[in-house]
């Protein structure tokens, strides 16, 4: 059986939601789990111990900690020991609910970045109108990048949705405040001359409404503006939902009305909700892990970790490194070409 | 009578819907209106003709054209003509709902920056969940942002909010990725350390989340950033309109559930509907300006004429240049200080 190590001191709501998730995983014959963190506190919260085992570490990361401050003093942390786990093959995935910066950084000390790629980054997954899936890279992990970080992003990405979303081309753009070329800043429009000799199904620049409508499959963005994407998102969502929420109590038939529509409300928070797809994958470091939300609950953890063993079983890696691999080589021909003109 | 100038030939819908913003404007005598334009297309569009004049120009800035190209080549264009009309004070304010970039670059041609601003700012409203209004700038006019600009945002936001939205303490943040000082990228820390010695009400940091949920008053972001923040809340509460009026087809009791709530959907549309705001002002030119979305209606233009007017007779701009001047004090004072000090 595949084994997963689960950071067990990371999250808002950890190690509870981290204990419960992991309970679930292990009933369901998912995967065995390695839970690292304080055995103390994590040993009493589990009632069924079969599939499961604890590291124990009493140090963790707090959750506001700046990630240079963590790499710096926490090195036995429960987010490190699991990327160690990994690193010497004992588990085959980390999942981690805690810190997302210090966990990045962690992620890229001990585990290293797969050849070709500067800055692994934060791919989030979202329902599109189309019944389909978005991926947006990044979502948050780099904020001041240049075009040759969009460029890895999208081949990343493109690599992403082909293997782990079975995608045979998936379309990529440049998020962008407008879709003519002379649009843009400066470092789309730099990414945007690059990407578009990648050979990939290349949209050129998206716009913003364009991420829900489904016209796009990965849409690349530094991480500073996937930030703000992902959370306007959850805001705009928020506020509707708080909307008519209030809105209906003015009335008996409005309050009818929504208990017939109540499974569309449902079904709604359900799309919207992170915990459905239990985390974002971290893109680029050589191993999988799986970055999930501060506020993660039971069925949060466990869809990571089913997320996470997708991946693995996928060889998502291979299949990055293959596409880094081959677009480096395009590169290194342009290049060529180059020195036989001039 | 006021009286306003409005770009016959902007926009989508032009100029019929111009025409039918501007002849709903004058029967409700709420300002007379000069329309600039090709009068043999525009003439016969009106039916009433009392309150409205026509400026002649066949010529117009096309919407994809870009804003140098159209500074160069188009100066006898309509949205021109319609700043030198308030230059020569004929008019008292501009609506244009055509091509926003040009419609800046002409704006500020042809009426000048007020002092002490050097990057004039679409400011957008939106509706909060505590039936307050949250201000974006800069919403889509400068890509390239450094951080005196994102300062002169704050400023110009501040005095917008006190002016023409009655707040007696606009509190004031700057969009992030976390709430953390130690977080956003170059540019916001560098604005950050500049804003928070202004004597604003400012909160620092917010996130995306904020944006909707009330907390803030006035949100400053450079123009790529706050063009993006708007297309995805457009995208994402299109995408959640949609999801109903699918969801809702799949049986009758649902059907009967949405007839019940159709108020409540209404309400909502009309709070998420631009055309209810009419336009965005933009900030910092010597004189009032209002940008349209390329596809109001003729509700929008009449909306957009209502929120000139206001910002006329609430001296927005003297307010403006107010607040720049004594900005530029508490700077100069500053740099006199370093002078003694070191």
């Amino acid at each position: 059986m595949m084994k997963i190590a689960v950071d067990g001191m990371g999250g808002d709501f950890a190690p509870h939601a981290i204990v419960k998730g992991v309970e679930s995983v292990c009933r369901e014959k998912i995967a065995d789990v390695v839970i690292v963190g304080d055995e103390k506190v994590i040993r009493p919260l589990i009632n069924n111990a079969s599939g499961i085992e604890i590291v124990h570490t009493p140090i963790y990361v707090d959750m506001d900690e700046s990630p240079s401050n963590a790499l710096r003093k926490k090195r036995g942390s429960s987010v490190n020991k699991a990327f160690e786990l990994l690193k010497a093959k004992e588990v085959q995935a980390v999942v981690s609910a805690g810190n997302s910066g210090a966990t990045m950084a962690f992620a890229i000390f001990t585990l290293g970045r797969l050849k070709g790629v500067d800055r692994p980054a934060i791919a989030t997954l979202h329902p599109n109108v189309k019944d389909g899936t978005t991926l947006l890279v990044d979502a948050g992990g780099n904020v001041d990048c240049k075009p040759v970080h969009l460029v890895q992003f999208a081949v990343m990405g493109n690599a992403f949705a082909k293997c782990a979303l079975g995608m045979s081309a998936p379309r990529v753009g440049i998020l962008s405040n407008a879709e003519e070329e002379t649009k843009g800043n400066e470092l789309t429009r730099e990414a945007h001359r690059r990407i578009k000799d990648l050979g990939l199904n290349y949209l050129g620049y998206i716009e913003g409404t364009d991420m829900y409508n489904g016209r796009a499959d990965v849409v690349v963005s530094d991480g500073f503006v996937g930030n703000v994407v992902v959370k306007i998102s959850e805001g705009v969502a928020e506020s509707i939902i708080t909307f008519f929420k209030e809105n209906v109590r003015k009335s008996l038939l409005k309050k009818l009305g929504y208990l017939l529509l109540k499974d569309t409300f449902k079904e709604l928070s359900r799309k919207m909700d992170y915990s459905e797809t239990g985390g974002a994958p971290l893109l680029g470091v050589d191993g999988i892990c799986i970055i999930c939300h501060g506020k993660s609950d039971g069925k949060a953890i466990k869809n990571a970790v089913v997320l996470a063993k997708g991946f693995v079983d996928n060889n998502l890696n291979e299949s990055i490194r293959d596409t880094m691999q081959s677009y480096q080589s395009l590169q290194r021909v342009k290049e060529r070409k180059k020195w036989i003109i001039f």
